[in-house]
């Protein structure tokens, strides 16, 4: 019982009265019967640690990854416009408000390439992460496997692990071009490997492109070999979270997998208002495919949130309608997007290469990938700033990062140059913890004044 | 396989030709295998027949429970400001907004008689709906029983059922006093048969007060009850729901579960700002407890929605603090809105009457029961019009209710009266349907003319 109550309460250990009063009190109410499934999540994450480390730090935050500017006018007053109207005081359907889902299948129809049921076949949701965690609910069960690509989103593994099933992981591997320098897109997944990990019990494959926290894009061919190994499981569905879908740079093409040979049959793609209109605080998402997966979503949704915030749900709708219109010269609001983010890529990507840190060029995504692997006189140790928080309490550490090369690498960072980035094996299982030390990540939407103070941090004698 | 299939996708059953397309997609898609969660869930419920019958009769639609006024100014003021201003556009803490929390904390300590911590002690949700949800995930697992006091809100089954743990029920018994009107105070727990249906698997005891669909207010009394059978079982938290908390009539007052002796430290107390400021459509609530109760809950949230929007946070801290000025020549904004509602309850409890249609006086929430059971001549079949417009896909019904008498006394007021109701037995587990079918359930939370329109349809002969 003490090692689920250590693991419960970690923020405890450092406080040995109140931990004493809590075990007390625990053993007194019986409370070491938590659910497997919440039990898994003891640890602090990385968030946890990360987050108050760059406040503490007083250092330029590049591990969240959050717009910190203001979103475009016509997206501000739609939302104050809904707000005000008592028309959408009130529950909306709960599968989301007439007006959203009539304007999602409109907007989403090219992309997808065929009509979309506004009824039948988009369900919106909290965030992109509700639509996640309902497929999950929707789909698997204990006795199913969910498939990640590994480096993936955390917030995967814990929809599933609620779900009750077992996650399995297939790494991406990078196989550089000779004589070029690193690309997300040398990010290969090994078709044979993918095969080995799927079975009888594979229910859900999670897929993102484009890819976070990598910032690789999934070419069509690449999507197609996927498709290909899948045809052989033909109970595996496909869950593509596309929230990245407007940030692709150079000449790279967001594809989704619905639009693959066979694939819209089984495949729910997720989408996010957050990302698109930089309002990450509204949590509008939607999942939009056939309605035989769609239905059992709806259903659960019921039971969960049962509806989503019906102003900001209208917000969107009228988001959505104007972001087609010209904005700031530019022929689109979501032109003008990319535009935007192409240039902070481009800046951020030169910005690291003149501190000599071997950024992986993004072709997605607002996260940008550097290879510490090569650095020299890296320190794997903690800082001696951060363990003397850690013992104050003032900051969550999962002890098991106490070595961990790229955590330390992330910590002297912070502590030192005062720029906070995330170390890339918070993105892995414990199975490929290797694959992940190697890197770390920086999330680069951010105002250019921010990201050129970062630069001003990290370059050596940067005038 | 077919069964399954059948249940699935009730809404096909009379739609032969997709029916069979979608048979042969799902045949081919190996789809008989969706999580037992949602199995349970195939039968369209009560809201998917009632809601749409409204429209199609063009009917007052007294079934479901939301305002349909305008919320008060400064509310919608506050969503205006809070949406438009670019602080509130990202994402919030995820278990709540600073100052969302803190004034929750200020707010609630009369309340609870006790100072509550704002970052350790509260957990703001998508509404009230996704506390129930968390706690549920937070708490219970296969194994675990959850108690529930019948009629019950249907959305606690459906959560229960999620997290994968076996409901118990125990009945609300009628009891009424020799030569009175009928009161929902006459509904009475038999303590010994709560304490039969518990037992060392019991996790959680869901209890609602004010109570919906009855309107019953639990007594001080009747929690002290309650709180001394739980004494035996150590094990059994309580989830109190009390969005209804500012709705009480006559001299009733509320208590929270939470206020009981020795309580505090095993009851999660649920809120809504949906019901409290008449804003059902933001989905925002919260839930209180000791630290104990809401870190896990906390620790779930990160995995199912991440947050909750974030400028309607800012809002209701903003309503939270102007509730308490004077409003519309009342002393606060809770004096003015229990008025207003005790006088709704008044006029249409005394419509009921004069209807001849034997109404069960509510002590608090916006929920009125009347008891059919005394009804001469009540038809126990399905009018023609509802069997046609079944047939033709129009409406969904749960055929199992073809021959429940409460369900038919609705479907026979909204086609030859206009008015909506809700049949009890919807809020039954099936072992106590047969107490449910003798009641049926009106909301009075509208305007006065929609409740003076449909005074004029029920009275016969009214004026």
């Amino acid at each position: 019982m003490r090692r689920v109550i250590g693991k419960c309460f970690v923020g405890e250990q450092r406080r040995p009265t109140s931990q004493r009063l809590l075990v007390s009190l625990l053993q007194k109410m019986n409370f070491h019967t938590l659910p497997k499934r919440v039990q898994q999540f003891q640890e602090p994450s990385v968030w946890l640690e990360f987050s108050p480390l760059s406040s503490l730090c007083n250092a330029i935050n590049l591990g969240q990854g959050f717009p910190d500017w203001k979103p475009p006018p016509f997206v501000l007053e739609a939302a104050s416009k809904a707000s005000s109207d008592p028309h959408f005081s009130q529950y909306a359907r709960s599968s989301g408000l007439q007006s959203l889902v009539s304007t999602i299948s409109r907007t989403y129809a090219p992309l997808l390439q065929r009509s979309i049921d506004p009824t039948k076949e988009v369900c919106v949701t909290v965030g992109a992460s509700e639509a996640i965690f309902l497929a999950c609910q929707a789909f698997v069960e204990s006795g199913d496997e969910v498939i990640f690509i590994e480096p993936a989103f955390d917030i995967y593994f814990g929809a599933v692990v609620y779900a009750g099933a077992t996650p399995r992981w297939v790494p991406l591997h990078m196989q550089p071009k000779e004589g070029q320098p690193l690309s997300a897109s040398d990010l290969r997944l090994d078709y044979d490997e993918l095969r080995s990990v799927l079975s009888e019990r594979s229910r859900l494959l999670i897929l993102n492109t484009p890819h976070n926290p990598t910032g690789k894009v999934f070419k069509k061919e690449e999507l197609q070999a996927i498709a290909k190994v899948l045809q052989d499981f033909p109970r595996c569905l496909v869950l593509c979270d596309e929230v990245y879908q407007h940030l692709v740079y150079d000449d790279e093409v967001h594809v989704p997998m619905a639009t693959i040979d066979n694939m819209w049959e089984r495949t729910i793609s997720v989408y996010s208002a957050g990302k698109t209109f930089s309002v990450t605080g509204w949590k509008i998402g939607w999942a939009i495919g056939p309605w035989h997966l769609i239905r059992p979503m709806m259903l659960s949704q019921q039971w969960i949130v049962f509806s989503t915030t019906t102003p900001l749900q209208q917000a969107v709708a009228s988001s959505l309608e104007q972001a087609t219109q010209p904005f700031e010269s530019e022929p689109t609001y979501y032109a003008w997007l990319k535009k935007r983010y192409q240039r902070k890529r481009d800046y951020f990507y030169q910005a690291l290469i003149e501190a000599g840190l071997h950024p992986v060029k993004p072709q997605g995504s607002f996260f940008i990938m550097i290879d510490i692997s090569e650095i020299q006189d890296i320190r794997n140790e903690m800082p001696p700033a951060i363990m003397e928080w850690w013992k104050r309490g003032l900051l969550d550490v999962d002890q098991r990062t106490q070595t961990a090369v790229d955590y330390n690498f992330c910590r002297w960072q912070a502590v030192e140059k005062g720029v906070t980035a995330i170390p890339f094996s918070a993105f892995y299982s414990r199975h490929h913890q290797p694959l992940g030390s190697r890197y770390v990540r920086f999330s680069f939407c951010k105002e250019d004044a921010v990201l050129e103070e970062a630069k001003q941090r990290l370059v050596p004698h940067h005038p």
